[in-house]
């Protein structure tokens, strides 16, 4: 037997070959390329550098982190600094009360030791606390499982629910690629639902409805519902009567509602606010009994964008004990996650409050990467809706602007001839032409026959012109070339 | 319908029903209950305190982080500080040149952004250096994917290589038991082939044969062999002969070596000592083309134990690019491993060097570990092997001992009248007598009829006689009650 034979790629798991993952797809892996090639031989290129519009990592675009968070982490990791006399003049008193008070709850202050699988109980305790301050409702350490980002725990999610291709997971389209990546890899169904554009990507309960019938007729077994609020990459955000409706619909379809809410901290309009689907359906006097609801937050999102230190959890009410053991154990096979972030993630839960020392500066940090996100988004919008043949629903909330780009004939004839989807010749053109990277619609599930990219607001503020600048003379050069 | 029946336990997916995983298992949570009721009901225990011997799990017992290590992470946690006069006086020089250096290779220097997938770029060259220096073989970054902790590299090459049940992954029994949960989770064949405890747990190339051949004959694809150097839970270390039997047989077979390589600093004998995987295999003239091989290594063991920071890497060679494409697409799902454990897996493969600042004190902190680890070894097996009926091979390496207890028969139908196996029995009483927990041989697989118990060494120093003198009075309690 021919050793290579083992590892041919057409002999690996056809669930890891079905799966894709567009954020990180194959025109990042050029743009990668295309950067190295930057640094070796400078100026080879019509750009000077690449704008990684694909993924919503703001501190790789130049965000600062919140002095707050990285002062209470940097006295976590070297616990001895907090007895010493130093330390006073470099750290603000409430971040060193802070890290005493969280080394109090770790057993033996120790923050290089394993946890219990669903995270150290001070800091669940503390993020119970931030969830109920946020709700009204009472949240409870023991339902908290602190994950490293929240993928981890959609992972969980999925693995638990599906077991085979008959088991289905409703997934609204356009979706975040993880949640089409999760259920390829795990061999289930994904049961689409579309979010309507016209009304600036509403979800429909009918729609909903029909879908799941559909599915339900074919023999799919639908096991839960994923709802992103605020969207990605569509960026609405849910009104309230949608949201009782949503959890109306999965309590008497007997569906586990899996609630995408990283962006909480991301909304950018007055007239809408986040509602977590747990506080929604509390409000309903729902309880334990009524609905199977799993909330996700992530540390990598809202203001303080920690993409890299991978914190978040999930929420988990309304499953019964023995479903509950076996989370645990799932949790339990890779041990916990990791302390840094699962500290980060007591912290955005509970960040300073009014009284507090580092208050004014937290708050003014806050404040300025939100508001200028939410001018990010107004320009880029502005900007997109200015341009021959797209056409941009509002970011309400979330990272990013999902525009539609109304290909000509031409550019469709074209982008077949060489192999790609529409809108992938596209985004591969604009990064050839400005080193822009955005992410094709195709990556995310469109209504077939139209064709968009995800682009995110990240870029910092003074970047954008230039963006847009790049943005509109490669569209035009793109349009006058294709135009019918 | 009714909601409730959409998570009824039944309902989930059979594999991860299927999965066991031992060493946070039954007799774990039995003890966290007690651990709760000493807090709460003081005094209404045999014993003030749980003793986790269960895991290796060091800084839990009290080991204290290595100090340049955690200077290095707070810095980059917090680069401020290094703008500040203050900080000379808190951090050691090379750790902050170090912290620098780190920041450097990082773009825009964010320890906050998702980094490449396969782990930030500067920091896996600074990994593949130490591999280097390590083995005398060249390393390549680009053959590194860092991980959070080994656990997450173990299942993405399980995913790879598991089509379905009749993929067969051989594994030694006794296993460390994120194997057989896994192999389990991901629908595979555990094929077991025996460590012979008689000969200080050695691994037979006859054995391993034997195995294979009955495994095919039973229509198994067998895809890879997992070895575990130093082993967990059996402590012993390979020699170098049969480390290059192993490569062999892994080449003639066509079989992808999987390295459990965690432990390669903790080695406890003079005549024995760790050589990796590839340096065997590169010392035999075997390169790309000839052996598909992963070593996994892990921030968690060490003298370093920062188990909590989930760090560690894999080191891929032997796949084919389009092998890699998918390994690389997996990893991509969840964007990437946390930073500060990205960090420290490029700390622990370069420590101090001889004439860094801190290398004195580095060198103490970890001598003084290694050195009591050692000792601890040889006190509790020499202790175990004191007791009726417990023989206990050498710990040569790794953080565990792994006697076999000659239990009475009266003792099995003991256990067999309290439905449990006979060695978890006896560890269950073990807990509920004195508080110490370890793990019952069945959760690593043992040679049918016989019992063994996996105990940490970890307990520090000074405890040490107390758990002996604990441990042997319960184990005499407990033979006096069952001795046939």
């Amino acid at each position: 037997m021919a050793p290579a034979a083992s590892v041919a790629v057409e002999n690996l798991n056809p669930k890891v070959l079905k799966c894709e993952y567009a954020v990180r797809g194959e025109i990042v892996i050029h743009a990668q390329r295309l950067q190295q090639q930057l640094q070796t031989q400078p100026g080879s290129l019509p750009f000077d550098q690449i704008l990684f519009c694909n993924i919503g990592n703001p501190q790789s675009l130049g965000q600062q982190p919140v002095t707050f968070f990285r002062e209470v982490l940097a006295l976590c990791d070297h616990p001895c600094l907090l007895e010493k006399e130093e330390t006073k003049s470099l750290f603000s008193a409430d971040a060193i009360s802070r890290a005493k008070q969280i080394l109090a709850t770790i057993p033996g202050r120790a923050t290089g030791a394993y946890s219990h699988s669903q995270g150290i109980k001070g800091l669940r305790d503390a993020i119970a606390a931030g969830i109920t301050s946020r709700d009204g409702f009472p949240a409870n350490a023991d339902d908290i499982f602190i994950t490293d980002g929240a993928s981890p725990g959609v992972h969980m999610m999925m693995q638990l629910l599906i077991r085979n291709e008959k088991d289905g997971i409703l997934c609204p389209i356009p979706q975040y690629p993880l949640y089409s990546a999760s259920i390829a890899l795990h061999g289930g169904a994904l049961v689409p639902y579309y979010l309507d554009e016209k009304t600036g990507w509403g979800l429909e309960i009918s729609d909903l409805k029909k879908q799941l019938e559909d599915a339900r007729s074919k023999g799919i077994d639908v096991r839960a519902l994923v709802v992103i609020n605020p969207g990605n990459p569509t960026g609405q955000v849910l009104a309230e009567d949608n949201q009782y409706d949503i959890v109306k619909f999965c309590k008497n379809e007997g569906l586990v509602l899996l609630a995408d809410e990283v962006y909480q901290e991301n909304i950018y309009v007055d007239n809408k606010k986040f509602n977590s689907f747990k506080k929604i359906a509390r409000s309903m006097g729902y309880g334990e009994d009524d609905l199977p609801l799993v909330s996700f937050q992530s540390v990598s999102k809202g203001y303080y964008g920690e993409c890299g230190k991978r914190g978040g959890y999930m929420e988990i009410t309304g499953f019964s004990a023995p479903v509950r053991e076996q989370i645990y154990k799932v949790a339990s096979v890779n041990l916990c996650s990791n302390i840094t972030g699962q500290i980060l993630a007591s912290l955005v839960m509970n960040p300073p409050k009014v009284g507090d020392e580092s208050y004014a500066s937290y708050k003014a940090e806050k404040d300025a990467i939100l508001q200028s996100l939410a001018r990010r988004a107004k320009a880029l919008e502005d900007a997109f809706n200015k341009l021959e043949g797209i056409s941009c629903n509002k970011a309400e909330g979330a990272m990013y602007l999902f525009p539609q780009i109304h290909l000509p004939q031409k550019a469709i004839e074209a982008a077949k001839a060489a192999k790609k989807a529409p809108d992938a010749f596209y985004a591969l053109r604009l990064l050839e032409s400005t080193g822009i990277v955005v992410v094709p619609g195709s990556g995310f599930g469109q209504v077939p026959g139209t064709w968009h990219i995800r682009c995110t607001i990240l870029p910092q503020e003074d970047k954008i012109p230039a963006v847009i600048t790049r943005f509109k003379a490669f569209h035009e050069v793109f349009m006058a070339e294709y135009r019918d």
